[in-house]
């Protein structure tokens, strides 16, 4: 059996499904209707990811959602439950925090692009997912909310995203009005890249991924990486760092063959495939 | 008398009129036709807006303006006032810039969020201090201009907020020509959240506001302090500093109350009301 | 022979070619059809732009390109051609890097303004070199990619300056896809200022120029210089910093002479005027 074969034929009924097509692992939220984001489903979804970080067949990974909504964020009966803890909850509490923060930071820092595909509501933590993925297509009936001051609890992990994506006003609106916004203004905002009709939104999707994994792996796994990382230096250091990862990008093989196929106008043949 | 009554009771001839209703906080610059940042002026704003901090009945400030202007920033006569002191004046430069600063800085920490409501021309520090309020609302025929260049004062104070309100180009346009932008531009630079005709610029504000107000002022506080933390800070530390924000925000009572509510599908009672 | 006139002497078969009129200095890449950033290319042109610096006649600086590309970036053949060295064309590529770097940080360092003109294609460094510069003008037609995903070599350096210019997410888009992006979407994304049709391309980008020149040149290099150096720092360190340098700026002869035109409702004359 292949390898990919194995791959699809995860569990149907499993809180994450795997699907792996072409070097496109499509990971789906299946805890409809709300896709919540239990420890369950975060370890879940943290261990596909883990997984396709290594595993040579995976180029793109995309995350969509079953149902109606994305995702909407954490799991209030479960986190409610644990208040009869004798420490009121405060482990499990923390424990959920940091899953949460783990699993994100897992996204940022995955050798492979990740790209949201959302069609529905996705709010709160689920909202954070879509803030973190690399990329973000959603359908035009899609909406992304911060609704945390609703009941008490600010937005504080999802507004990390959420205020790296977007300008910070906007940012601010989400999260002190608790009120969804719409696709239109989610693109505006920069929370996402592209709006599509709910009929295309896969064919979109797919569009993307195949386009990212016809690149080189191994050039994507250094831009991506790259990318965070100088974000968060002075001008001066991004460009010192950058212009070693340039440096040590053209003495890879891949940078060679696809450099001299583009003066030889051919096709290159990137070192993995 | 009720606090309330007493706060309106405020001389309607101050520089800064305050006006408390259901818990809004309505501060007006109330020196037309310029509304001028002079120390008398800023002095006022301040000491309200510190006030506002530690009144458990102001739940959301808003700062418009009497007139025509919002405010043309600085008082020009007042500084050039000075340039016969001893020291040329460097010691009430000093002041004024010191005291600029630290009023937009009061703004940011302020454990309430505080809205703009803007309807004409916000220039230099005028145009700062709606960049520096959380959220902002203005009419459409409202203009934002950053224009000390032309009077050979860069606006380097106010570049401060408008730099990390909008993208770096759009602010260097305002601040290298000195030429006003309009309310759609400032929307798409991201320093306004929302344009409304003139005859409705009060309905929204206070309808932003009454949204804002209705939550809990524990979460209000808790968030926005977060938000501008954790703007401030790489990703890895920013995640490790809102989990344990959201950890000691989960074991406040009004989360525990909020979440209950949610689950029982009920109104939340918070804690301060 | 006025210093002017000597400066339009300049060779017009030069790589880049040096216009000055009215203040305005105007360096045309000129090697098309690509205005490759050979070695050559970046010499030249940080040549002219340092000898700007400290050129008094030199009030803005405008870089525009001969030709249907405005720069595809670095020269692919003059990098392939270094493989066969020794160490297989390790300080080549460094030396290429770090050029190429000094060369954008040289631009930002700048004590004057510096626009982009842009009609046609931006690519790769090239498409860094608009996002560098403190303001960009392009015609509808133009086009912008930072396309080495394709070639198997990330644009490393490039994102230093997009991700800094636009939205991340944006940024990513164009990274990971390598696709171009038309004028309209690169003003969303923050990458230029205005569009304006072929016809008038030259006129717009003038009328900034001369709008800018016409500002005191001492004022100018103090906002462009602490806008840079503000941008890096923590909100309470920017105002430290900026109160500062507000204050000098206050006691230079500029300030002066700017707020006492605007008083006396009079043209200012600049200190270098």
């Amino acid at each position: 059996m292949s390898e990919t074969a194995a791959a699809n034929s995860n569990d149907q009924d499993a809180l994450v499904v795997r699907q792996l097509a072409d070097g496109v692992l499509r990971l789906t939220l299946n805890n409809p209707p709300a896709n919540a984001l239990s420890i369950a489903m975060m370890e879940a979804l943290k261990s596909a990811l883990d997984a396709a970080g290594t595993d040579n067949d995976v180029r793109v990974v995309v995350i969509s959602a079953a149902g109606k909504v994305f995702s909407a964020g954490h799991d209030l009966k479960e986190l409610t439950a644990h208040r009869s803890d004798d420490d009121r909850g405060r482990v499990f509490f923390e424990k959920t925090m940091r899953l949460c923060s783990d699993l994100m930071m897992t996204i940022t820092a995955l050798p492979k692009p990740v790209i949201a595909e959302v069609d529905g509501l996705a709010t709160a933590a689920g909202c954070q997912l879509v803030a973190t993925c690399d990329l973000a297509i959603c359908t035009d009936t899609s909406q992304f909310c911060t609704p945390g001051v609703n009941i008490g609890l600010f937005c504080s992990t999802p507004m990390v995203a959420v205020s790296r994506a977007a300008h910070r006003k906007q940012a601010m609106e989400m999260l002190l009005t608790g009120e969804p916004v719409d696709a239109s203004s989610a693109k505006e905002f920069g929370l996402v890249n592209r709006i599509v009709p709910k009929e295309y939104l896969r064919t979109v999707t797919d569009k993307y991924a195949a386009v990212i994994a016809s690149k080189s792996a191994l050039t994507l796994k250094i831009g991506k990486e790259a990318f965070y990382q100088q974000l968060e230096r002075p001008l001066n250091e991004a460009y010192d760092y950058t212009a070693w990862v340039m440096t040590e990008n053209m003495l890879a093989r891949d940078a060679e063959e696809g450099i001299n196929a583009f003066l030889e106008k051919r096709e290159p043949k990137w070192s993995d495939r």
